[in-house]
């Protein structure tokens, strides 16, 4: 059985595990929830009562600092109580199933479980297994999704342009192997941005990209032109190991946003990138660091976000 | 000189090492303190102001992070602070002792630490050695006890009979090594059950048993006829360097709890374990997911028996 | 641009890097703000709502858990929400630079970093290059500076003898390598105690020690006598590669403090250790657990200080 996680008449999210399925409204009001949060987060009352006495698990499987903090920052400034389990050995240590794991936490009366693994499918299996009371959130899961990134970075772009029936939108990088990049791609053309374009190294383009409601592109010197958004994503070296990829310096001549490039985009085009960034191989450093960047407003959203869906998936 | 762990006039615990020495109403009082806490928890009111300003320290010198979490879990419900140190190499590696380390954090002003170690007595030398005002809790040392352990146990039991003194009990497995076993058997003697049995492999049965006060029985398909609560326990291979123990199959045939043996105990036998299981050795699925299992049952209590414990060390 | 760290109109410290500059008023409202949470904390009232909301962040490049569990405690007794960020590797895994871990944790608005780093001038490079709104408290870097740990020092000096102006101190040890001596020599000259010394092994004392404003011993025998507070330093093995020491047992016959040798001082004095200590090396077991020594209050002190020092860097 699939696990619910489309809200239900009480606008509450059972789970978040995917874009997939879920409806316009339902997006919008994840970003006006964020809007509450990042207002008062802007007045420095950044505490909220609203999850006291709710036990969140971050079960990060693969190691991420940085998403692993976001998120624990988010679930404490909702006053919950957090765990925090890195299960790349621990859990299998003695032997137990990942199954026997879930169902012990869930005994222990854990709310929800923020769940970081490297397979594809890995939080939908956990949803699909827990008890009705345990709520799951995908925290990026193999190549398939990462949709609270999907969600910040959409907040990011209405904060800027409110308007986004008329944006034209370009993603460019490793679409093949991202999961944001997927999860980017359901979001906006849910939320109806006017269009959307990828621009890929020819090796790292899934073959069924148009199925996705996609344009294509292959020159990123014509592609920038008229994009109100720019969103690169990063090089993960470590994770194409079968395919060939161009090495630095060749990856940036042909797919690197450099400040002539961001030139030919419409007049104070958005740059944005999930982060962490590699400097002059997708992403110059003159143009992250430069006036039109949003990448560092990308991470403090991103606590926003996340308090925003927590408190959908949990509060009653 | 040894450590006072019985109840002051004012029922405060000063420390928990042992259910050695416990009087009956102490472990009653305890049962009864998590029946509080346990009936809250199942109102979803899981947070309790008990224990605000207080330190607690899980001083693990043991990798355990199902422990750990309980524990965690349980301070923070009752609104302590906590800290979590794992010692494994960290406290000694700038050569320091054990005691100038312990005397370093009684310094901080925590006021208890739980304490897991793999030497038996650790908790008990510990609580030696700290002043007056910080209490120690035993988290499991070495072979000797796990009280907290045979307190959930004992819980869990009265919550389905309450009518222990009718009750006859059996505990299958390794109770050479078993820190668990030594516990419960205390615990349940005190506790006035009508009869406790152990069973055991031969290498796996401790010389001076029936000094615990209990019968030996030599045959599982005899012992759990007229069985009310059947405890099994985890075969730890790793703890068997010295001994002869059978393999997992032969193991299974001679000692694992299967379905057609459950058949020949009581009607409404419980089937316990103290987890993680090791599926198809020591008990079957069909068993530990079956109708008369309250293996999950017991994590979830776990962490209320630790509320009452903690509460009772600690509250003035 | 050097980070302003000394105290606004407001009597706000924007940062605390070191003890260099800082005015006499300054340490002496430390001193007198650690006043206030010591006194709470002895009617075990240990837990202030100061911080609430505030997000502090642990960010240890350089592991040391006696330091990371007294700014975790001092942080969580303010209120304020902790993350503890252990970055030998993690950080630099995905090939972030510093500067952009530090941009993203900043983006996520937390308040203030804490900093320990084996490199000299590192908390002071991050100072340089946060945004206004974030404070860096330096928790150790290299052999630059210790603050904290000297303020608590002088906290502890204070209590006992606060007639700081009559009092003889003598620091007995590597100065050269111990940003903790250097703090500490900054700290007393500027609360203007009667007269500091020093005394080193030969190869264990910088060139420029003069310019500091100490006197040099070279006798310990000689150097006790008429001292009213003694502060030995602890012989780190690990960081003394390059220049020749003498091995434990003469280390102690010629810089060990012992018995004998604090008999030799003035009635009372004081015996100190930043801990944690080598005994029978550069501090004897009888000498460390005597009447003498505050070596244990140094620690519960430092829980003061640290919450003293972060009110006043984050309270508005």
């Amino acid at each position: 059985m699939s696990p619910r996680q489309s809200p239900s008449d009480t606008g509450r999210l059972a789970h978040f595990i995917t874009i997939d399925g879920l409806k316009r409204d339902t997006l919008v009001r994840i970003l006006d929830t964020a809007d509450t949060f990042q207002t008062a987060s802007d007045r420095q009352v950044r505490k909220f009562p609203t999850l006291r006495g709710k036990t969140i698990v971050n079960l990060f499987f693969e190691n991420s600092t940085r998403t692993l903090t976001t998120f624990e920052l988010a679930a404490t400034r909702l006053s919950a109580d957090v765990v925090n389990l890195k299960l790349d050995h621990s859990s299998t240590q003695k032997g137990e199933t990942l199954l026997d794991t879930l169902r012990t936490l869930e005994a222990m009366h854990c709310d929800l479980f923020i769940v970081r693994h490297s397979d594809s499918g890995a939080a939908h299996f956990i949803a699909s297994h827990v008890g009705d009371e345990v709520s799951v959130l995908n925290a990026g899961d193999g190549q398939h999704a990462h949709p609270t990134q999907a969600m910040l970075d959409c907040y990011t772009i209405r904060r800027h342009r409110p308007d986004l029936e008329n944006l034209r939108v370009l993603i460019v990088g490793d679409i093949l192997h991202s999961r944001v990049a997927r999860s980017q791609i359901m979001a906006l053309n849910t939320l109806g941005v006017r269009s959307l374009s990828v621009l890929a190294p020819p090796t790292l383009l899934p073959s069924a990209i148009h199925a996705l409601g996609v344009d294509v592109a292959d020159n990123l010197d014509e592609a920038v032109v008229d994009k109100d958004v720019i969103i690169m994503l990063r090089v993960q070296y470590e994770r194409m190991r079968e395919v060939h990829v161009p090495g630095p310096e060749e990856y940036r001549r042909q797919y690197g946003l450099t400040e002539e490039r961001l030139a030919r985009a419409n007049p104070g085009c958005l740059v944005m990138h999930p982060g962490p960034i590699n400097r002059q191989v997708e992403i110059d450093s003159s143009v992250a660091d430069g006036p039109q960047s949003v990448i560092l407003e990308q991470v403090g959203n991103g606590v926003a976000i996340r308090m925003a869906i927590l408190s959908m998936m949990l509060s009653s």
